[in-house]
């Protein structure tokens, strides 16, 4: 399937938008650290401003935008609850927010997702309904039960509150670190650098915006090449954040606006930065969260060098064995 | 060897000692975040508050104690450099304090230390010097370079600077967290718990001290239990900051004068605790920098259920295969 963008003058989110984010979400979300390291600069060739939403709620960035989409809803719409469909951070961010809010969310998992994560998930107080993933379809299934309930479908990236949402981690960093001359963000379904690209296009409009998306995985670079969103074969990657087929249109709109480029990274440098993190900053990062620093680490952005680069960390929840794994690969 | 413990009056180390510290180090070692989670509350049956010394500079809480002693030398005497022999966390210390003072560092390390080790006290500037840790007595050799360069020797635990510069991690936690109830803190040598114990006692006389030593080497529990310092068999243990046959004479003194009571910690409980602070704080710990935190976990201090307890989490320089092996034991 192929979707076109959209081709409409006005953009899908605005600073505006990131602002009345920012609003919902303080005292909310936690404002994050920017963390530093003499020792990551030197390997990185550049100043490195990590923004850390390994250390935000749920252990994600997806905790912005899931909160944002639901504070933003009608509170008699949100009263009829909320419902999503994940196996990961976008199930228990929604979850959380929901348990805020204080309506119900119903989240749509598959049968075989680890029992760890729908435990996670119910113990943020969300309904979780199972689905067999090879005969059954997600979405079917959970538009039937927001049909049923008058509930709310809340999606992982493609929406303007989420993308409003997820901004307000670049419109911190920036409040703390004003003069970056770059920032670069992991690409998944895109809201994240579509969010981030708002916020730093607007606040300090000389930085270079960078994605990165794994090298595999070409749904960024594909579309932004095409000039529409298009489903891509997602090869086997430990980046399982960013295993999405496709950027969402709204995404791909903001990116065409405002984003410089995006890069592919290798699986081993995004493990080389889970490492360098955990062994040095003493920081937990999944691999995903992770993959932007790693281009920049393996040398993927020469354009960079000496610059002033802000980094998000996206998230920190790796499952222990693949966090053991990346740090064997070290000795 | 035995030696009796200072019977003196007059503690080593006063509250006095401890200020002065304080303001040495101002602007110069990190003031740590102190760590929350709701989660490791529940897990615990408390509110614990985490003093975060895996996140000082050389990555341990031996800056704050190895700066203080240099810094409070004589000019003249400090020009002259100072020598230490350490393979851990010390002796990378000592090098990036002497970097900071200007003066020389020796550091006398086996031959056959963790080239990374080497590496990084190199890297901050040290002198490196090896010994054949089977046939040779690296405090003679420390001491025969000392005496030769009029060179001061810098101890790693039983020095009374050294010990109020480790009293600064708990003075701290008791700036942001000034009503706790009790304050746990790991025991090798004994500097740090000697130090939080004055700060304590002081800042909060009502707080239980409680210091956490390996289950299997009782250094600190038989020197309290027989009002001497005594060596003890040390077997293996995962706890590798806390192998030290012998706690210090002064940390003794101090212990005796304020420490409620020193308990034993399973290598298992701190690894469980490593685990914990990783999946869930996102924080890499050493498992001696966890030992105190696993103790709580394991319920091994019913007496503090449900009370403000502050834990010193003391350092984060585990090697990458030891994270991964705890790591691996969750799965």
């Amino acid at each position: 399937m192929t979707t076109s963008a959209t081709g409409a003058d006005r953009l899908p989110v605005d600073f505006d938008d990131v602002e009345r984010a920012a609003g919902r979400l303080a005292g909310v979300a936690h404002r994050t650290p920017v963390l530093r390291s003499s020792t990551l600069d030197a390997a990185c060739q550049a100043q490195v401003f990590l923004k850390s939403e390994h250390l935000q709620r749920v252990g994600a960035f997806k905790f912005r935008g899931a909160y944002n989409a639901l504070a933003a809803l009608d509170p008699q719409v949100r009263s009829r609850g909320v419902v999503a469909f994940s196996s990961g951070n976008h199930a228990q961010a929604v979850a959380l927010a929901a348990r805020l809010l204080g309506v119900h969310a119903t989240i749509v998992m598959p049968l075989d997702a680890p029992p760890v994560k729908m435990a996670a998930t119910r113990g943020y107080g969300a309904e979780v309904v199972t689905y067999d993933r090879y005969t059954e379809d997600r979405r079917a299934i959970g538009q039937s039960i927001a049909d049923e309930r008058g509930a709310t479908v809340i999606p992982p990236y493609d929406h303007p509150d989420v993308i409003a949402g997820q901004a307000t981690a670049a419109l911190e960093l920036l409040d703390e670190v004003p003069d970056l001359d770059a920032v670069i963000a992991p690409v998944g379904g895109g809201g994240l650098l579509a969010g981030t690209a708002v916020a730093v296009r607007t606040r300090r409009p000389s930085a270079t915006i960078v994605g990165v998306e794994p090298a595999g995985r070409r749904a960024a670079r594909d579309a932004l090449a095409r000039g529409e969103v298009v489903q891509v074969a997602v090869p086997r990657t430990l980046l399982d954040g960013q295993q999405t087929p496709e950027i969402g249109t709204r995404n791909l709109a903001l990116f065409q606006a405002h984003v410089d480029r995006v890069e592919g990274v290798e699986d081993a440098d995004a493990l080389a930065a889970v490492r360098l993190l955990a062994t040095r900053l003493k920081q937990v990062v999944e691999p995903s969260g992770a993959s932007a620093l790693g281009a920049l680490l393996a040398g993927g952005l020469p354009d960079l060098r000496g610059a002033r680069v802000g980094v998000l960390l996206s998230g920190g929840n790796v499952a222990p064995a693949v966090l053991a794994a990346a740090l064997n690969a070290a000795d």
